[in-house]
């Protein structure tokens, strides 16, 4: 049995986001499909994060194990493929040989995404599906301000969906920065975990405070209240990406 | 009559090109017919450039008279509706009104266009169709000094495709640069006006000098032929993107 552990890109509109789903197609059926026919049995593909419809990953960690040994080039050669073969629109960065105590979900000490805000009037084209079109002018310096409130140990709960299956609502947020790129507004942000929602959620509130309706103020008080009923708005999924997943020796 | 110049953004895969054809979708007649259900009577699109199928543009330079007077604001606004309605990948950046000497392609001072090359293994997934993907580690460097061969005023015959219309081959190239950020090799091109297939018979060329198979002398004897037959290679539509035209008093 080898375990080959993989980085995965992926363009989340066509699918019903990473878990399997029985009503549609999900980023997890298509490539347990493809590597299914690479490797001849039944393949589970563990991932770093589970993101939802729609969401995009330019660096997704994964593995899977196969009763089949090829050199981890050919493996992902071969997997791409069939990827392609299958019309999916996911491909494999990069594909190595790891040791079975390597566990892309159980091993990762940290998580981070990127959310893309296109700070323009006009209809998104190039960027469809990709981005988060906000038409009124954002300040990203305010945007940035705010968000250092969230960073640190917190009871995020404001920021949590009603479907999070996590045992606890208190996170430590590494990392939450707001940057400014032309006409784009990107938000960072870096944790051992997130809650469900928490980055759409957290971008929603920050979009409050780039459009000058909430302060850094009401941010902490959003926060402090634990109270999702408290929150301002929820990020649409379109401007997220999963940027990377950090492992033990890395 | 009211002239109104745009700066449009679009999406190149939906459509066979710039141009208006008899027996599939142009971006002309898409912008045509939502312009003719804005202003109530036909519409003629003249633009900067004439781009080819699966070509893209961040910033076409084009206008139309109407007979119909709104203010600019709400042109550009109604116009980006009606697009919105019929699905088209086509939006209107800005639009203001201009005197009926502004001509988008008889006025045009210089065309900008960029080609993207995503320089890496893996099929590509976030950027299928919008880039050419070489999997060779390509020489960037070497790519930006074999370009500076080209630039100036030359018979560019050699990177001119059999159905070029211009009456003459010679053309002044002001620009022609390479770049890498990260993964991706970038090819910046400026002149007054460009043969067809021009930037992506040069980009062909130099693809194959950062690959290490042409050198800055192949690429002077190609040019120096005047002879279709040297060319080495012509790049696919996917990367390459209209990125801007300059007009008298800008």
């Amino acid at each position: 049995m080898t375990r080959y552990a993989l980085t995965l890109e992926y363009d989340g509109r066509p699918y019903m986001g990473f878990q399997r789903q029985a009503h549609g197609p999900s980023v997890q059926q298509a490539f347990e499909e493809a590597a299914e026919t690479v490797v001849g049995h039944p393949v589970t593909l563990h991932s770093a994060g589970r993101t939802d419809t729609g969401v995009h990953a330019r660096a997704m960690r994964a593995h899977f194990d196969s009763e089949k040994t090829l050199p981890p080039f050919r493996m992902g050669e071969a997997l791409n493929a069939r990827l392609r073969l299958a019309e999916q629109a996911v491909a494999v960065l990069d594909c190595v040989e790891v040791s079975e105590d390597w566990h892309a979900r159980f091993t990762c000490l940290g998580r981070s995404y990127e959310y893309v805000i296109a700070n323009r009037r006009a209809p998104l084209v190039l960027e469809a599906g990709r981005a988060w079109r906000i038409a009124q002018d954002l300040d990203a310096g305010a945007m940035h301000e705010a968000a250092q409130v969230l960073v640190g140990r917190h009871d995020f709960t404001t920021f949590r969906s009603a479907q999070c299956q996590s045992a606890s609502p208190v996170k430590t947020l590494r990392h939450l920065s707001v940057r400014r790129e032309g006409d784009h507004v990107i938000v960072a942000a870096e944790a051992r975990s997130f809650l469900h929602h928490q980055v759409r959620s957290m971008v929603g509130c920050l979009a409050l405070v780039g459009e000058g309706r909430w302060t850094a103020a009401d941010m902490r008080d959003a926060l402090e209240a634990a109270d999702r009923r408290r929150l301002g708005h929820n990020a649409p999924p379109d401007g997220l990406y999963f940027m990377g997943a950090l492992y033990p020796g890395e």
